[in-house]
């Protein structure tokens, strides 16, 4: 293939020891957090700058190679890999954040900064940016996954917390969209656009983001249910009074004791809802009180409060760590995640029904969920090499996501689609599937964006 | 045109004396609240049902005839008159809620319902819907312009308050985007896409959008200022304190003296700001405490409180009705409305800037502003026939466009693009109004929906 030769030629003449075929590099890029078979790319660059990212979108566009975003590596549906080969554009060195502007509460990023270090560099401005997956993502990654996470039933997922972008496009054009003011009507929304585009669109080379203010006052607590459905219409009953919860997340009775052996938490053998408040201290106490009384409707069985800065850092890096826990309670288990989000009326319905499949199905699946959205995940665990729990997990997968479009809800809440969700698109799309796929030709003509993700026939 | 005459023939067959060539009907449709010359049709339909609109979209297509979405008429932009004649669809009977979901705090809807027939409905389920640009606007022609007004620096614009649509496309195809649940990452936002394409990619026939609960406390008030800066400094001040603001609207001396001959409100000759909150009644009791300290940081002098409820729809309606009054005070002027929207941080500059070159033309143009989200409409008002003052006022306007992206904002806050504002596109998103294009190409290739408006060459 002498265009690809060509292109790789033209690609180390432009970036030096920042492009690379070594083997352990492509590797690295073609694994991902999935249950994919990993799929390595040609070639691997670590741009520096955004005409650079414009010279290798030029570069690969005139060979016909594949371009892959690659920003933490921490998608869960094999957005990042490389099905059609082609070089993966890993933005680890473009990760600075390069304006803060408190007045206006926005910072722009490169990138490849991931959460952690944002909210690390925020600290002494009184800000923070709250959108949490768990994982340590890259912003790029968020925004072109649309991830959410605990704190998207208060401040929103990363559409709402992202005003705008610039991205360099198939051909190696940079745009910009957006602006820094609150709002705009001035023609298409391009940022909603390439934010959750996985990539098929373009390369995210720049965000302008909203920043909130840290609140006055935190308090999260931990409650523990006499019932699961108690548990879920609590959660129902919060959200349709209006307090504005920062964080409800459940927790089933099977997590609970992997917490318990991960952590020594001792919880009690129950389902759980963990919580969090925000506001103003007479605010967070009102919250706290409304929320305490609807618990008790409930069969609520009394809070355990993490006051301390520490204590609720230890409580939501348990949530965060829940698939390890339970992978760690289940060795020698393939993994599965499942992600389907309902409206908040039917809650209860999906969480209960796929409860009781996953438990007659005999295949380990423990439920955690952003329940606040009416967001929630199976962790379905089939054994290593057992073909049939293998295919008893897909089926509890495909029946979650038919029962997600026949609730109103959809097939996935964060995850996204990638390579993983492409069977149910038609489904949940109808013809709008096709709308996504004439604006991708439209953007992408040759088909050079994160080829054999999201739409299809690319 | 035989192409014409035979899809004159189709929709008559199709929708009877819903169809019509009257000359009153089509000069109706012709109008609009901006400067342009009236731009009338070669025909109105009005459909009642998603499959009409399906099977008039067909037709038109055919025949190569453009269609022109048609809600209240009520925008600013003449985004919906017809500059290349065609087909007008008024959905003036297509204007019913079809449910609503208490539960999930939604409610599906015709796009021909009205802000106010809405909120009627709404009244007994404890809900309503936030979104308030003054005028009584239809729903559809909301979302397609991505209207926002006095309460978006709370609830957010059109683009946080629709969750899904269903869309007719130029060739007849009905897709929906979106679902229930509150939020999904199954690839391209088509929703957002919708929202503010003013027409130009389909035609909306249902939207689902977000309810809220009616706030259980609702407190206004009125405070003047002694100078213009020390209002516009407040309200930065305000929304970087994070004070959640229902409404927070900046009135200029000059519109003050309109309220007052409008409807002898007896405002002192000063600034003002007109505020609003909602909580529960210790959190409002609080906001109010906290902005009221603000307040007098800035040369507040005081508030008048709306307690009562029909003290309170007095109070919005003099604000919404700013415009008739400053036309009532300046008979014989062309009216030229602008809709600057910039960074909070930047917003005193922005207002102070524009005030003083309005001053200096001698051309009237009182200013008033959802100041919030940093956004604020001068209202120039020429001498009609007077050539001179028009062009003052043209370069007026053109001067605020060129302000705005100056200091990093936006040419429209929430008017749209429409005819009036196709010389800022480029200036404001250079290639990105070419993608934007290449979008439109892709969904409506025969350039057949809302031609002329938004994006270049259709």
């Amino acid at each position: 293939m002498t265009a690809q030769t060509d292109a790789f030629e033209a690609l180390e003449a432009l970036l030096g020891a920042r492009f690379t075929r070594a083997t352990a590099d492509r590797n690295l890029h073609g694994q991902s957090e999935s249950h994919f078979a990993p799929m390595p790319p040609d070639a691997v660059v670590y741009p520096q700058t955004t005409q650079e990212v414009s010279q290798i979108a030029r570069i690969c566009s005139q060979a016909g190679l594949p371009m892959i975003g690659w920003g933490a590596g921490t998608s869960l549906e094999g957005h990042a890999i490389a099905p059609r080969g082609g070089v993966t554009v890993d933005f680890n060195q473009m990760n600075k954040v390069l304006e803060i502007v408190p007045e206006d509460m926005v910072a722009t990023l490169q990138p490849g900064i991931t959460r952690e270090a944002l909210n690390t560099e925020l600290r002494a401005t009184g800000l923070f940016f709250p959108v949490d997956p768990g994982a340590n993502a890259s912003l790029g990654g968020m925004a072109s996954t649309r991830a959410s996470g605990t704190t998207a039933v208060r401040y929103g997922t990363m559409r709402a917390n992202v005003l705008g972008l610039e991205v360099v496009l198939a051909d190696g054009r940079i745009i910009r969209t957006g602006t820094r003011a609150p709002k705009s009507a001035t023609g298409y929304d391009l940022t909603a656009l390439f934010v959750g585009s996985e990539g098929t669109l373009g390369l995210i080379t720049e965000l302008t983001v909203k920043l909130h203010g840290q609140p006055e006052a935190i308090r999260a607590a931990v409650c523990a249910f006499e019932t699961f459905e108690g548990a879920v219409n609590a959660v129902i009953a919060t959200i349709q009074s209006g307090i504005p919860m920062a964080r409800i997340e459940f927790v089933d009775r099977a997590s609970a004791a992997y917490f318990n052996k991960a952590t020594q938490a001792g919880w009690p053998d129950a389902p759980h809802l963990m919580l969090e408040f925000h506001g103003t201290d007479a605010g967070v106490a009102e919250q706290a009180q409304r929320f305490s009384e609807i618990a008790t409707d409930f069969g609520g069985l009394g809070f355990r409060w993490a006051e301390k800065t520490e204590d609720r850092t230890a409580l939501w890096a348990m949530r965060h760590n829940a698939y390890r826990s339970a992978l760690q309670a289940y060795p020698g288990r393939d993994p599965i995640t499942t992600d389907i989000c309902v409206p908040i009326s039917r809650l209860a319905e999906a969480v209960e029904e796929t409860a009781a499949e996953i438990a007659a199905s005999g295949v380990p699946g423990p439920i955690v969920g952003h329940v606040g959205d009416g967001n929630f995940h199976a962790l379905l665990l089939p054994r290593t090499g057992d073909a049939v729990e293998w295919e008893k997990a897909q089926v509890l997968a495909a029946n979650m996501a038919e029962r997600a479009l026949r609730l109103g809800g959809t097939v996935s809440g964060e995850h996204g689609i990638g390579m993983g969700k492409m069977k149910y698109m038609a489904r949940e799309h109808g013809d709008g599937w096709a709308v996504m796929s004439a604006i991708k030709a439209a953007l992408d003509p040759d088909g050079v964006m994160n080829p054999g993700k999201l739409v299809p026939g690319n």
